[in-house]
């Protein structure tokens, strides 16, 4: 149960609200490196933390995210062409760069002099494996370039997409730390979805469904362990990352690729959710690349030319009742990526968690918002960097380990749990 | 004219509210018996007073009625699966059985101590007719089971439909107790609709444009009585009863099946429409029932698969001018249910009744209003049970009768406005 | 840039508002004679200055506009019966003349002495031209009808359209008296489409990005005068004329028609754009007419039975990359009228003025404000009459020249500025 002034501050990300200044510490993706595929193509209406921009790559290739918004007189520069090296409004042809400096305000005659005291918003747009980032904060405070693995791998050993998803970011990130639902909701997956099937993990997970948590302090977030029973002698840990704000990674299977969350607010009722797929030791596979286009694993099938599910609130996400009673799909729904957001989105575009009764299970959940509400008060009050800002803290990886019973999972993972090229997944 | 503070005292109903602490003393239907066919069949979301719940049937077939979102997290329960016993929420099994009780919650090791703590909203759901009935109010004054004719008959003599409609619930039931719009918007149906023509009280309400309206005091609530010229000696009387809080019964025809309907809140803006037909001496025949089904007389063709009117707002009702014209239909709209559901949503989802400007006709409106205002404040200020609880009020009929012009309508009429099994009915 | 108070006081056309009383000092059009094309023809709900009305012609040809809804409960006239010399209510048959009194309420005996008290809100509706005019505001200071030249030249002289704009009025007027964006936005039309292009004009237009303003006084609003080179000796000035509060003219090019448009609020968030055609010495030719119905020049395709453009925000105006690129059309949108109003939704339903920053090139956008707004102030506290209500006013007319460059475009144009009958248009 959360007090609603707490909730609203968890939930809450626009220009000046606590969480918004939270979430402008860090380097975030802002879009998918595919959405800007070459120099001068067209530009792309980009809505984050609440703010309307236009992303765009100039003819040299630069990267900018800017102002949506001319600052002449307020026209949306969606419609203006990306061209010589800056975007030019449609409506009377002043043109700006990728910083959001005007460059070009034809009717002036002093165009020079004019132009530098004109200049929209802008943030750095910087591409890190295939994901465009960017930085919504001070300049003068602005991280070094973040350091995910799944970002720096080699082309051939990485896959992310996104999909659009109707609710607030924190119930959405709640869902990818809370172990314990899989066993439920994603049982059909564990057995049918070939990005997950064939572990002896899912064995462990489907036999077990009363899961003991156990949470651990992270350099940039948490650990998340869950507990299931293995053999006689032996737990089955399940150990999820968390970075702070939003980045999760989920326990691998067998020498599946290993696959995580990333949730980024749009505005305070949507979010990005960005899904990854990576293997540390080998090129995906054909046929694993083919399945996660396909809307497999985390991924979605998006209705084609957007980011938007095929299945969707506003077609119940094609809820199937014969698969549900067969035992197809625990929930009726098809797909672990759309199983999840169906019932995010469920609770309403903000849930009212005043009226919600956590259990032990949900201690990851608990421990997460305690860290993401002192950050923000710590960053307002006293100007505190937050956790997962440093590089370093990006350097983690989910586990999925089998221990003696009498074994700490933290402990006995510390290597586990660290990211390093060329190192294997710890994976059951 | 109704001051403004008056008109949002009738129309608003949500928790807390005096209007829907007045709807929270009946049985009122939450959804037909249809919506639920079997046992362990897929739940239904039902909306009503505004609030939000799940109805469902269980493995035994005990009806619940309970909140619509899980205890633990707050998840829609409508993604959950119906099955031995209980509503299993999607997320994390938690299970809850027709009363909103916990019976599991898989995660934990104390279940049943930790379920015996856990308990959904929930209120009795009873078929009664084709009807799934509930009531919301305070079960310590729970009243006995509601005793309407069209629901006691046996099942071939009745028959029972629904609709949504898109406004606040007073403005429907306005038109239902409202005999005087018959000569004109339905003066069509009563020439053209299988269920309604055929009747020498169509010619008399074709013949005379002035009725005369006349209220009685009923002990649920009123009887309007209509009165129109027969013959030369001779009143046609039609009856309108109304049972608090909004169930009406049209005057019967020939020897038509005779009908009525009953408006329950969704929530402030939009209400069901149950329309029932029944005969109370015979069953029904095969071309009746199939009139019904296809929206003939009182009931509404509906988008398959939906209770929404094929002819709705967003199509303008399918308008037809040149039906309009030719007198086809008076508005130009077809089908006496789209004919009132059109004009009552046309006023807006909440007519402004300070613009209003009230006649004779409109006795029975005006007192109705009055009664229920009346009814709203003795039960706030000195806990009074409202009209229209007693099961002995529901027993009531509508009734067409002529009557020599020097009788009282209400005096010669009530074995005649008094439901007993067997009894023909008074039509005309 | 605007404080958001004047926004909001020169955005704002409700009932009671100052720029709402500005327009209510005008005629202005409500709907093109083609609505209502006979007597008793079908009704057509209309909302202007955020009043809801129904406009109808009765059986004698007589044109009202009126209240939308009933006086008695407040059911949409839209579903009455336009019949013998009145509007019918579908719901009690009361019955109203083009002037909103009642002139039939069926349930009273006294009926003529009934009727006598109810009248419905109305204003006058008069043809003139191909449009249909109303004045709604006090009818005691009601001014003489309009008399602009697009109405009065004969029937096969003219062509009026319209098209819903999803934004606020002003933004979209502001467009129309903004000759800088032509040469930028309207480049591909200026040479393709076939109202527009062949004319020695359009090659200053696209020679010089940089023109200069120039805006003078006149007796209705302004002329706004856009200076760009000619030849080595002269200018070529485009004028505009604006006559308060909304009526603009777009200086013509060759033999083409003279066009201009004319935004009326809806409410505050939307506008009717009437866009007209004339040539005052001739008839428009077949392929003239066929191109102004095809969407060609200042007008748009519409969807059919609607006046919604075709291309909407809803389909991003059909937005196409590819024509954009090879400079088909600068913005990717095709068609003159909705390259603009394309632009101007994008900006959002009430553009915020507090960010913008304009130029000289919007010096008449600049003057036009100063002058809406004083008007208003001077109209509520003085009651002075504001410029553009007298008649007089309306005889402009829009002008292209080449005049020396050390003439004033004011002094030498006076004559062309004025509208008489059978004078040729001053156009290059």
């Amino acid at each position: 149960m959360l007090k609603q002034e707490i909730n609203e501050l968890l939930t809450q990300t626009g220009p000046g609200t606590p969480m918004g200044d939270l979430f402008r510490q860090y380097w975030i993706p802002a879009l998918l490196a595919e959405e800007l595929p070459e120099n001068d193509c067209p530009q792309v209406r980009v809505k984050l933390l609440s703010e309307r921009m236009i992303a765009f790559r100039d003819s040299e290739g630069r990267y900018g995210l800017i102002d949506e918004f001319c600052a002449h007189r307020g026209v949306s520069l969606w419609f203006g062409r990306n061209e010589e090296g800056g975007l030019r409004c449609a409506y009377h042809g002043w043109k700006f760069d990728v910083t959001g400096q005007a460059i070009e305000v034809p009717s002036e005659s002093e165009n020079g002099n004019f132009c530098a005291h004109v200049k929209l918003t802008s943030y750095p747009l910087v591409k890190i494996g295939d994901v465009l980032w960017t930085h919504m904060g001070d300049p003068d405070k602005r991280p070094p370039l973040p350091e995910f693995e799944f970002a720096q791998v080699a082309p051939e050993q990485t896959y992310i997409s996104k999909r659009w998803q109707e609710c607030n970011w924190l119930q959405a990130f709640e869902g990818g730390i809370d172990s314990s639902h899989v066993s439920w909701l994603h049982a059909g997956g564990l057995k049918n979805d070939p990005l997950f099937k064939g572990s002896k993990g899912n064995e462990y997970n489907l036999a077990d469904f009363k899961p003991f948590f156990e949470v651990a302090e992270a350099d940039g977030g948490l650990f998340v362990g869950a507990r299931r029973n293995a053999e006689a002698d032996s737990y089955y840990w399940r150990i999820t990352p968390w970075v702070m704000p939003s980045f999760t990674m989920i326990a691998p299977r067998a020498d599946h690729p290993v696959h995580g969350h990333w949730w980024i607010p749009i505005d305070d009722e949507n979010c990005w959710a960005y899904s990854f797929d990576y293997h540390p030791t080998r090129a995906l596979t054909p046929t694993e690349v083919e399945n996660m286009k396909a809307g497999h694993g985390v991924h979605s099938e998006n209705i084609p030319g957007t980011y938007r599910p095929t299945a969707n609130k506003d077609n119940d996400y094609l809820m199937d009742r014969d698969a549900q009673r067969r035992g197809e799909y625990f929930s009726g729904i098809k797909g672990i990526a759309i199983q999840d957001s169906s019932l995010q989105e469920s609770m309403g575009p903000i849930v009212n968690r005043s009226k919600e009764r956590l259990v032990s299970a949900d201690a990851g959940i608990i421990k997460a918002r305690q860290k993401l509400r002192k950050a923000a008060l710590a960053l307002r009050e006293e100007g505190v960097v937050p956790p997962g800002v440093d590089p370093q803290h990006h350097r983690v990886r989910s586990a999925a380990v089998v221990l003696p019973r009498d074994e700490s999972f933290i402990e006995s993972s510390r290597d586990a749990l660290t990211a390093a090229p060329g190192k294997p997944h710890a994976t059951v």
